[in-house]
């Protein structure tokens, strides 16, 4: 693909001052550009030194000396491109990394787009489109459970499995239409019965993948969660306990505190997100007739709801609320609340085994671990270390989906015996979605929106 | 100096995610440590790869991976610090940085202070500490005058001449403490006319850096540009024309837009800075009583006073007011404004070689680039590529001027003839400010002022 081959630039490291930065330029004239402006200690001209070598020297711009700097030199195709690379880490003032970056456009380098880079390798057969996709991923991870998807994917989790079912497919599809071939003769080069057992993994496989998504889609999007319950319940002072337990959690390394979203809260690696705090934190009696409508809206929004309840609320009414968020089939989480100043009396236990129950105060930051427990546990938080693959990409999920579907007709096909040639259509239908999530089937615009999303470096 | 030998990690990278980060750690374990968790696609240990040369590989935390990297390996004395030392570059999410850092830390390194890495370098002799301290300001450089004083600096500009003069009176002060021993005698071994030169030298030599200081402070942190006037004058109009005229120079590369500090303008890489603006901003006829001591203020603060007035206002008053500032000696620059709808009369021009003269329409941005000039014309901005010295450092100024007064006492001695050992207790003086500016003369209290202006990382 020649029109990829000029030579990109940019800025990889975090925007911004650093004690270092690191400039990336990749493509056939890296060599060529970068000599113009990099001295080494020893005159050596780089065509003359060896790849995967470090060199110290000088960035000279019109015979001034920009900045000393250690130059890192990869040639194709053992590059994260594959092509002749080079970083150079410089001292980290924006105006040196602006200042290089300029001159590198000067001699004829251009500024990568966002991926850039990553779609280079995707393009050189360096990944395939899903572990590209990663890339991104990993690098926006901000939890345990996130960085955990993204490297399960970028080490091929999802792919290695549907490039095997791929394989067979391909392999029965070449022998049903070999028959088609034969068409008069009424041969059956392909095993019908080992074709069915072939479909059945296959749809096990992604039914597995597709069901996976809202699992991998709330580690990556964070768990949204409701508190909804009456006036003066104690459903602002709850969350202000919920989102200060967590920043008291204080890292041990200094530096290391990271901006923590408003209203988000990380318990072990899994990101919680409240959902509508404006207006418990708000809540008035004077709006307080807004509130029916809106609760409503947050529950129908939340994966989780808690509903915050005092002790000695009256039981009838509660198993009401009970019920109704139950029907519209949510986990449910309900925290009697002032457990320190109300005798609390046991509530009806109809439903005992469709939700939780905590006793807390919130007041008194009393009893909070149960209620963050019963979060993780409604988390579906499956150890990710396990061999379980979850998707959490949309795209994957789309993909899948149709698939699945393609692979239900085959199955459908072969218990109604069609003829070969429908059920090499519905096949070929899978292989194509398939292909889409490994990237072996692609389109300019699909490679557009994956890479846009990239930052510009990567 | 074995207490700074233990092994110290820092994230080197700027804060937040970028596309890679770079995690660097320095000491005698480094290798050690970095070997317990990086594992090479060979399988090699770092101990049998070689220096200067870059690997792949995954970092692992009990067993699970954590990310893919590089690792940039460096071996003593050949490195930053002169210790071994590796530089890790994994994908920019904070969250990989920070675990990175976090098993570094757990196996034995330790989180490296502010400059810590550039003080190991100046203590194994890497650079002297001017140097080390031009590092800190390289990095802080965001304007091209900023990054032409921290470079000379860092090769070196003021300690060369300094230390050649420190040379050459040690050479004279071992000669007269000779002297001493044969005091009896009467003997001369130290040339005086030779040493009168010297010294003529080095006072002429001191004097240059001191005067140099206003200039590269005014680089470093801004020349104070103060615009008085009386209301209603455009002094607001004129603010903005000039801060505008600037916001519309926009970097020809996307992203490399700046954060421009509210109320700086930079011009040909010099950066001016209006004080007191809040109050011009915010003018009004109800606290113009006030306007008069502010006014004072302002200037007293100024490197470079603009005086904006009419031109139709009566002469005899305006020339009271240049009067005043020249008299406060102030570079001063008289701005006419609004000549597109007053008619101009020429003012005496009693002073003019003293201040510069100016004719605007502040509203319809006309001749803004004159009042550029002007600003420009005063800040003494010699070309910094030329051979002269300018230094910026308080610290070094405080321990010119030192040196400058001991040498002043020796050549007052060789005139009055005093006695060889006043005359080598003078010389040590100045030989002592000299050893203040290279370092030669330390404690940890200089060393911990230095460094820890420093970034961590660095």
């Amino acid at each position: 693909m020649m029109q990829y081959k000029d030579t990109i630039c940019a800025i990889a490291t975090a925007a911004g001052n650093g004690a270092i930065a690191v400039i990336r330029i990749s493509g056939s004239d890296s060599y060529g550009i970068v000599d113009k402006i990099f001295f080494s200690k020893s005159g050596k001209k780089l065509n003359a030194l060896k790849a995967n070598t470090i060199y110290f020297g000088e960035i000279k711009s019109e015979g001034k000396v920009l900045d000393e700097v250690l130059v890192s030199l990869f040639r194709a195709p053992h590059s994260y491109t594959s092509e002749d690379s080079i970083e150079i880490s410089c001292h980290g003032s924006v105006f040196i990394q602006q200042q290089i970056l300029q001159l590198l456009v000067k001699l004829g380098a251009r500024l990568a787009t966002a991926g850039e880079f990553t779609m280079r390798a995707f393009l050189a057969g360096k990944m395939d489109l899903s572990q590209a996709e990663a890339v991104a991923d990993l690098i926006a991870s901000q939890t345990q459970a996130e960085h955990s998807l993204a490297i399960q994917q970028m080490k091929g989790g999802i792919t290695t499995e549907i490039q095997r079912l791929r394989d067979l497919l391909l392999n029965f599809i070449s022998l049903i239409e070999l028959e088609l071939d034969f068409s008069e003769e009424d041969v059956e080069f392909a095993d019908r019965n080992a074709l069915s057992d072939l479909i059945v993994r296959a749809e096990k496989y992604l039914k597995t993948l597709i069901d996976s998504f809202a699992q991998g889609n709330a580690i990556k999007k964070g768990i949204q969660v409701a508190i909804i319950g009456k006036p003066n319940v104690g459903k602002s002072t709850l969350l202000n306990a919920l989102l200060n337990e967590e920043r008291a959690i204080v890292s041990e390394i200094p530096g290391t505190t990271r901006d923590t979203l408003e209203d988000t809260m990380i318990i072990k690696g899994l990101t919680f997100r409240f959902i509508d705090t404006a207006g418990i934190r708000h809540t008035t009696d004077v709006i307080e007739n807004l509130g029916i409508e809106r609760t409503h809206q947050s529950i129908a929004k939340a994966d989780i709801v808690i509903l915050v309840s005092e002790p000695n609320a009256p039981g009838f009414e509660l198993m009401m609320q009970i019920s109704d968020i139950l029907n519209l089939n949510k986990k449910l989480i309900v925290a009697f609340n002032k457990i320190d100043v109300q005798s609390s009396h046991l509530i009806d236990t109809v439903f005992e085994n469709d939700y939780k129950t905590v006793y807390i105060s919130a007041k008194n930051r009393k009893n909070i671990e149960d209620l963050q427990n019963a979060l993780l546990d409604f988390s579906d938080y499956n150890n990710l270390n396990s061999k379980d693959i979850i998707i959490s990409n949309l795209r994957h999920f789309d993909a899948l989906q149709n698939a699945l579907q393609a692979i239900e007709r085959v199955r459908e096909g072969l218990e109604t015996h069609i003829s070969s040639d429908f059920l090499a259509q519905d096949i070929r239908q899978a292989l194509h979605y398939f292909g889409l999530i490994t990237g072996q089937i692609t389109t300019d615009e699909i490679l557009g929106n994956i890479f846009s999303k990239f930052c510009i470096g990567k």
